[in-house]
């Protein structure tokens, strides 16, 4: 594992690392953010997924979240958003392939090789951070559209894994959307009953008799351009209510898809995710 | 003039507009961001200089500033870094021509006829910002590295017309630096006298009589990459002492050139500055 990019932020430092991922069989950097009392403690840490067309740079380059992760002490982990690289499978538009790796275990070809986010995010990449950065156990996640969407699913696939979950404008019903749809069949194949352990809204169903839900955290800005025929939250709103599953959607009026939506609630994100994960 | 960008950020709205410039003749264009006070009352302005290789989007994308802009009801409006397009002359390289305009009015061929950034920031684009948007005559002035520069020329060079001045990382001896030199000549030709009104250590100096010194603000990290080449703030230091012009300098243990300094620390520059502009 080699370090790639280094700047003191905020009294702490942020870093982008490189590493061969066995579990995608490629060479990954993600982001890492490590507050100024990781220098002293073991602190925790708040996964963050991008979304479409994204590497580990936007996030840490445009969100701020910076500021708020060293005041609460968390570090904060940013991946790219699919394997990469000339022997990596890839296609023809910024919604499939490199880019575009929506956080599911692909089985299909070409794709199944190396499209494994889920269990690269759920697994490989914590046991890094945990044993080679000053980082604990207690994990939380969110992440922004397609990485909202990847949040959700980790968080609900995993039960216990994870502290909190949020998300900001989420994918939160990917069977039912357009760019759910080209990914699911082009990485999953035809059958839609594969489908379902992939769709936040359908795990929220079938975890309806779970005795221990985490609670969904959702901020969508109402003036987000992908809101009616992508993200539709009202979809998991429904899916939360019909299963009692905990769930808070925030809408925010005037607010887009950008990046300029995420900087202005991310300080409110990181608190929440801060407040879950302090060892009380 | 037309809007060619918005999005909600922070209670407040992030635009980007173009228009042409008679001052430049071509068309520019500039981020404003306009805080939550602006819809009821008329707000003052800090104008913000971006450094070599920047145009309106890096500050207004990387910066963070919409939060503390926000917090103390300033409006804060980033032109681009010099004028633009295919008529405009440009040369080899990412330190003179396009994206390197200094923020001085140019003498000589082929530079003379559209680079005259200094009579657009001080005196065109403030016309053009007063007039349309909810804004106040109260102006600051700061910037990054080459905007360094321009915020501490424009500052010098106009006394009264800025309530307050500041730079991360400026260059604040173009006369003794490769950047400054290679720019200086091209622009303004081989007599270094010409120079002297474009160098804020000689414009200190020039002003030492004077009864009324605007205090000059300096954050500038200590592992910056250009700090003994280009950017010398001890230069400054000097003459300020020299001159008796009050000078503060903040050296940051461990801040390197980028987006992540300016973030870490331009929320205090805004405090700074809304306490100067506040009219009392």
């Amino acid at each position: 594992m080699k370090k790639v990019q280094e700047h003191a932020s905020h009294g702490g430092m942020q870093e982008v690392w490189q590493h061969h991922s066995h579990t995608l069989g490629c060479d990954m950097r993600f982001g890492i953010y490590l507050p100024p009392h990781a220098v002293h403690a073991q602190c925790p840490v708040l996964y963050w997924l991008s979304g479409l067309t994204c590497t580990e740079q936007n996030f840490i380059t445009k969100a701020g979240a910076q500021r708020y992760a060293a005041e609460h002490g968390v570090i904060v982990v940013a991946p790219d958003t699919s394997p990469r690289g000339v022997a990596v499978a890839d296609a023809e538009g910024y919604d499939l392939g490199q880019g575009a790796g929506f956080y599911l275990n692909a089985t299909q070809a070409p794709w199944a090789e190396n499209y494994r986010m889920h269990d690269y995010v759920e697994r490989e990449l914590p046991d890094l951070v945990e044993a080679h950065f000053s980082a604990s156990n207690r994990r939380s996640i969110s992440g922004h559209s397609m990485g909202g969407h990847g949040a959700l699913v980790l968080a609900l696939r995993n039960p216990g894994r994870y502290h909190s979950v949020s998300a900001f404008s989420p994918i939160v019903a990917p069977m039912q959307v357009p760019w759910g749809e080209k990914a699911f069949i082009a990485y999953l194949g035809d059958d839609r009953d594969a489908w379902r352990q992939w769709d936040a809204c359908e795990l929220v169903r079938a975890a309806a008799d779970s005795a221990n839900k985490l609670p969904l955290l959702v901020d969508q800005g109402e003036a987000d351009e992908f809101l009616d025929t992508q993200l539709r939250p009202e979809l998991l709103e429904a899916a939360c209510r019909q299963s009692a599953h905990p769930f808070t959607l925030r809408r925010r009026a005037g607010y887009d898809h950008s990046y300029y939506f995420i900087a202005s609630f991310i300080g409110e994100h990181v608190a929440y995710h801060a407040a879950a994960l302090a060892d009380r």
